[in-house]
């Protein structure tokens, strides 16, 4: 079964990301929101106009709070078919709409892990779910539901994932909420600092602190959703600190506190899924100036080496960049003997 | 006065960089170490021999807990010259060497705000200071020393700023230290986490846990000897996530606790210090092989566009890359037709 008319309930980033994807796939997309503007532009986008057929089904792409009461209206309009819900969190979500009398064999909990610090349509794309896992929760749903689910998932370049709806809350509460949580509080200290002390600030204030600018409205209802998995872990953070300034005169200690952030660290899946790769890094100082990072890579694609990653760096008042390259080690050592030949300022791979 | 001889004790990542960066200014270096392989490498990368004049000045690159010690020894060991200490706190090294009788205007406290998630001489880099901060706090120093301090710092490429010893600790214990703490503790909720649900990690994850990765030797002296200037700081952000627990549940606490994230996170200064610049941010969607950046870069070249920063992407078992330049609006928009003239899949720039 092809999918032909899909619905969707919210024309924010991931609604009408979903539509976009979908539609080039020539799938027929009808956009809703309760904001006629927001819809408008978000069919637009999408393209073509909205099918009248009943649709294959419907994706609740609405705000979190909204789920169970969007699902009712839709089904008093008229809708007749199955639901997806695309929220962050899983277990609340799920409890409300099975609270409202809805035929949960009709409803699928999802969860693209795909999003961006910007919101609205104007920021969607079509490609924000390639190859990003889409997490599903199959448990009493229909046979039909199912497979139009990962039709749409798999249409969308989303890689299924079956997890239990709490299993999924505890995960999302671990990797995605909490360091939400811990970049926010982080930035928060930041408010009341002399200008000249943060001029000190380095790249680890930096990335600490980037998702720190994520939008509130959108955080107000996951966190507040998901207060179950996240009790035990801002109950394990809040002792972990108070053990650290109980005992931070203690050299042993801290160094034991550093060491089993190392250890976690060091869990975090790489570039490709699995166990992250021991890259190899070799810093090339460049001017900061238009054509030094295009010669730089016109260097990397001439020596044959494979990129996996970069990060730039500048100070500041420096007009010199920092170009740190993540190789693969034998990469590092081709490009570096490359490079010093060429008379680019790299250094030593480590 | 012009530097020929400086003694530098203490031969790991930032006491070889000094030795480098001097050395290529034709300054004549002494490197020493209580480990005589770690002096004698240093040495080596450095270049020339050990000058056996009586030194300009001694620099005192050791760990923060041997500072007073090792200034004694050199004493004993004949050095007679000002001393200058580059250790990441402040306060209490300098007690610890007044207690230990030393002319106290014959030592400069000062901070390379500099480093890397690597130590070691082998690690070392000539450019390690380039346009960095360097803190120097020059109460009660001998003019003098302060003259050669400044020299040394300003040949080294740093940056200098005047911040008192205390000011200094509670600076670097808000942008430097906790942040440290903060990334620590969140990657150690990891290390007992199932592998899949390691698999939903994103980027923000990865940020905001990259400097966990610190090397635990280091932060230990550093974050035990600023307990001052800490304990304040973690008692904050205990009761920030304590006011958390509490109201979780509340939509409006938890957005206000996300605002105030913003608010911090906005204060941090851009590339160039000043305010953060506000980038243009556009996205580009490559295929993951040689040569796809160098083309990239090449087209950034043609259409003569600035690339202030840039980010790469993964996922797992995803085989394109999201790369997402930032540039300012003009050039944005600029590359933008450039790349979709030249048939690359640019998205509009946010």
């Amino acid at each position: 079964m092809a999918l032909t008319h899909v619905r969707i309930v919210g024309s924010g980033l991931i609604g009408t990301s979903i539509g976009l994807a979908l539609a080039a796939k020539n799938v027929g997309i009808t956009m809703i929101d309760i904001d006629s503007d927001a819809a408008a532009l978000a069919q637009d986008l999408v393209g073509g106009i909205a099918p009248s057929s009943q649709p294959d089904v419907t994706i609740i792409a609405s705000p979190i709070s909204t789920l169970s009461q969007v699902i009712s209206e839709q089904i008093s309009q008229g809708i007749n078919c199955g639901f997806i819900d695309i929220s962050s969190v899983k277990v609340n979500p799920v409890l409300d709409v099975q609270s409202s009398g809805l035929d949960m064999s009709n409803f699928l909990p999802t969860h693209p892990m795909a999003g961006r610090e910007v919101g609205g349509a104007e920021s969607a794309r079509a490609d924000l779910f390639q190859g990003r896992p889409w997490v599903i929760d199959p448990t009493g749903v229909s046979k039909d539901l199912l497979q139009i689910g990962r039709e749409l998932i798999t249409a969308c370049g989303g890689h299924i994932l079956e997890v239990p709806a709490a299993e999924h809350d505890r995960a999302v509460a671990l990797v995605s909420h909490l360091p939400q949580i811990m970049s926010s509080i982080l930035a928060a200290q930041l408010e009341s600092a002399p200008a000249q002390w943060l001029d000190l600030a380095g790249s680890g204030l930096r990335d600490t602190t980037r998702i720190a600018a994520s939008n509130p409205v959108l955080w107000r209802e996951i966190i507040s959703s998901n207060q179950g998995a996240l009790e035990p872990l801002l109950d394990r953070v809040i002792e972990g600190l108070q053990e650290l300034r109980q005992s931070i005169s203690d050299p042993t200690f801290v160094e034991g506190f550093i060491k089993d952030g190392n250890r976690g660290r060091s869990m975090i899946p790489g570039k490709h899924g699995g166990v992250a790769r021991n890259y190899t890094f070799l810093p090339v100082v460049i001017e900061d100036k238009p054509g030094q990072l295009a010669a730089l890579f016109d260097e990397c694609a001439a020596a044959q080496v494979n990129v996996e990653d970069l990060s730039i760096e500048h100070s500041p008042e420096q007009y010199t960049g920092l170009i740190t390259l993540a190789l693969s080690q034998s990469d590092a050592d081709k490009l570096y003997h490359h490079l010093l030949e060429r008379g680019w300022k790299a250094h030593s791979p480590r």
